[in-house]
């Protein structure tokens, strides 16, 4: 059965979009930590994203890092933050979190509850940063 | 001034070396999550991980991956986690937890105290996977 993520790349499941290519995806992350927290997602269906060939993992990890950058543009922060956790989703994925303390990374955090138009207005910021 | 970091990779600061190679270095977190949590850091010395060129970035999260299947065969476990936060040490490093659930991951529970036996028995499990 296609993950949920899988899913959401097929466009089945509505969405944030905020980049893409032929190999990887990214969205807004909808019960985000923090404004511009942001999901990175291979469209090859992995669960495990040490089970990704060598060449996949570092092209998701520069396909990241492009996003992290926008990110950045559109959310000024310290820094923007990675996690890797995957026992939610068995779909691999990256969170990528713009941070000003440490602490903005904790997903023990209530999350925030974002309108639409906020979520359309954050993803656009990003994309329009790329 | 160099990091800790830099100081650690080269020996004037002791650490529990896991793995190395000529552009990374990976050790145990001396404030452990839980046992096998690992560093792994780029000889260069670079603060903000997306600073480092897209190569590097690539190499480096490559590295971390032969580490973290050499956590899980040491510490079995349901995943290893990634994380990057970056804003203690001015050194880029990934965090390697071996997690059974998300709550594992967080950087706000308290801090393992394991004695010098113990962490060389982790580092030895750990560097004799790999």
């Amino acid at each position: 059965m296609a993950t949920i993520f899988s899913r959401i790349i097929a466009g089945e499941i509505p969405c944030y979009k905020v980049a893409e290519n032929e190999e990887f995806f990214a969205f807004l992350d909808i019960n985000p930590l923090v404004k511009g927290h942001t999901l990175v997602v291979p469209r090859q269906e992995v669960d495990y994203i040490f089970d990704l060939s060598d060449e996949d993992l570092a092209a998701m990890h520069v396909f990241a890092k492009k996003v992290a950058r926008a990110i950045e543009k559109a959310f000024p922060c310290q820094k923007v933050g990675e996690a890797v956790i995957g026992l939610e989703v068995p779909h691999a994925h990256i969170h990528l979190i713009p941070i000003q303390k440490e602490s903005d990374m904790l997903f023990s955090n209530p999350k925030l509850k974002l309108s639409d138009e906020e979520f359309k207005s954050i993803a656009q910021a990003i994309n329009s940063s790329l």
